[in-house]
């Protein structure tokens, strides 16, 4: 969490950690240890810093607290659960739920996180902020579902691509800026500009994500890569290397041939374009703000986005 | 659905089912076979017909239906995810979505699926609807994470086994009736007198499920029996008896032993005058509604239930 990105919002996230501990007490007894130990090993917080950076200017810093509250629980209800799916063992270091309490435990927790969320969502007077949450989680989970039936099918589209990457992570993206600009009290302009920024940023995200998994070492990102292909799950690089050349080139990597060998160059190329014009459209929805503390925030995140994509870029 | 309790809610029932069938449309293609699946067994619909008899009045029936939609909802995903959990290949005579599309995909489903409720919930325009609904559902789960981590435990207190059957089951049975005093556009006291008639009404109908698990045939229940005691899960017989006599009677149970050989007589006594009590509360905390309509429908519930508790006394 001390990435860059969170300078200037320390006190904005020390006041988010004693939210999200302070929620402990709203489970019962038995479910606390599984509540602590989520939150003891937290990722980057990127959700939060959206509803942050969307919200800041002149309002007061509670509603926004319990907003980024709202959409980590949601983003960490949706961890549990796929990890659950994955039979994965570790995340962020630490093991995750399912491996310490069992699949039956992890699904309910993840099951009670979530309507968590929800509640805390609920304490807007207005059902505002429930239809914004409630409508990202229907969401992100059907295009789980989606992209669940799609694994192992070679004929994926660029289209189907690009609707599940932007169910599966941009609405929350979405919905988290959505919910900071509302909680900061903000016009509709701003909210607007911030929620098509999220949008745009999600995918972008979920597009550097997909190509991280195939490009960079397992020591860095601390976590198992290739496993896309693995899995049956085609991402941008498979699709555009296919739809270049023919064949199966999931197969290849599926067969355990090195992603650099697989992908041509100028299907990296392709990929990297894609990804640069998502974040450029990101920074173009923010015009209409140009000039507020949120803009000059949310042009940190691309700015940082960037910056990493083009050191992945040398590594393609 | 044609039990003697949905008699003269045809027209809400009708509704209801045409309102579900539309809902199909707020989710991808891919997923609205599900969607149509699960709405195609339906179970007894019991907590619409606490949310109708809550709301009945003279307000309109639109909001009802929306009610009781999103109560109904509610307790699809939870079976969805209980049907995984358990690796349950039937329910109301039809395969489950783990059967026909894996545990991934139910999971998943499952987590649309309340979402989706939450969706509905936040239409109305106020908050309330999300808050009573939300929480209901984050004290189902967290009830269904208690009892996980129970199985087994062979010293659970009385307290203990209602805590859980409150939490897992009676709060949603509440939130029903909640909601449905709620929408119907009832006062104040109506809503108090219902919510709480929904809690003892939960309360009282998960002791006889328990007590069902254990005495009722198979072919009759229409799901397989003695599944508490293979599953370590305590009921009231089984706690009841130890009480009493000592030993072990949930591991008699589980070494293939028949209930009836293993619970006394006075502990099936016991376990009958607890569920008549509980019966009885819940048709006294109606006393201030007294001559309603809600009142005298609600009254029928309880009938019907203690007509059951008789007849399934008369096998123990």
């Amino acid at each position: 969490m001390s990435t860059p990105l969170h300078q200037g919002l320390e006190a904005h996230f020390t006041a988010l950690n004693a939210f999200l501990n302070q929620q402990e007490e709203c489970f019962e007894p038995e479910v606390r240890p599984m509540f602590r130990e989520v939150l003891a090993h937290p990722g980057k917080r990127l959700r939060p810093l959206l509803t942050f950076g969307s919200g800041m200017g002149n309002g007061p810093l509670p509603p926004l607290v319990r907003g980024a509250a709202i959409v980590e629980l949601v983003h960490l209800a949706t961890l549990v659960h796929d990890d659950v799916l994955d039979g994965a063992d570790q995340r962020h270091g630490a093991p995750t739920p399912h491996r310490m309490h069992g699949a039956h435990a992890a699904v309910l927790f993840g099951d009670a996180l979530f309507a968590h969320a929800l509640v805390l969502a609920s304490e807007h007077n207005t059902s505002e902020v429930c239809a914004i949450v409630a409508r990202a989680s229907r969401d992100v989970c059907s295009g789980e579902v989606c992209q669940t039936f799609a694994r192992g099918n070679t004929e994926l589209t660029l289209a189907d691509y690009h609707r599940q990457i932007r169910m599966k992570t941009a609405v929350l993206f979405e919905a988290s800026c959505h919910v900071g600009a509302l909680l900061g009290g903000h016009n509709e302009k701003h909210i607007k500009a911030c929620a098509q920024f999220g949008l745009h940023l999600g995918v972008a995200y979920q597009i550097y994500d997909d190509l991280i998994d195939l490009l960079q070492d397992t020591a860095k990102a601390g976590k198992t890569l290739g496993t896309d292909a693995a899995s049956g799950k085609l991402t941008l690089p498979m699709i555009l290397e296919r739809n270049r050349r023919g064949g199966d080139p999931a197969g290849e990597l599926r067969r355990g041939l090195k992603a650099r060998d697989v992908i041509s160059h100028d299907t990296w190329s392709e990929c990297f374009r894609i990804l640069e014009a998502e974040v450029t459209a990101a920074e173009q929805v923010l015009q209409p703000i140009h000039g507020t503390a949120s803009s000059d925030f949310l042009h940190r995140l691309t700015a940082y986005l960037r910056e990493n994509n083009r050191k992945l870029s040398s590594a393609s």
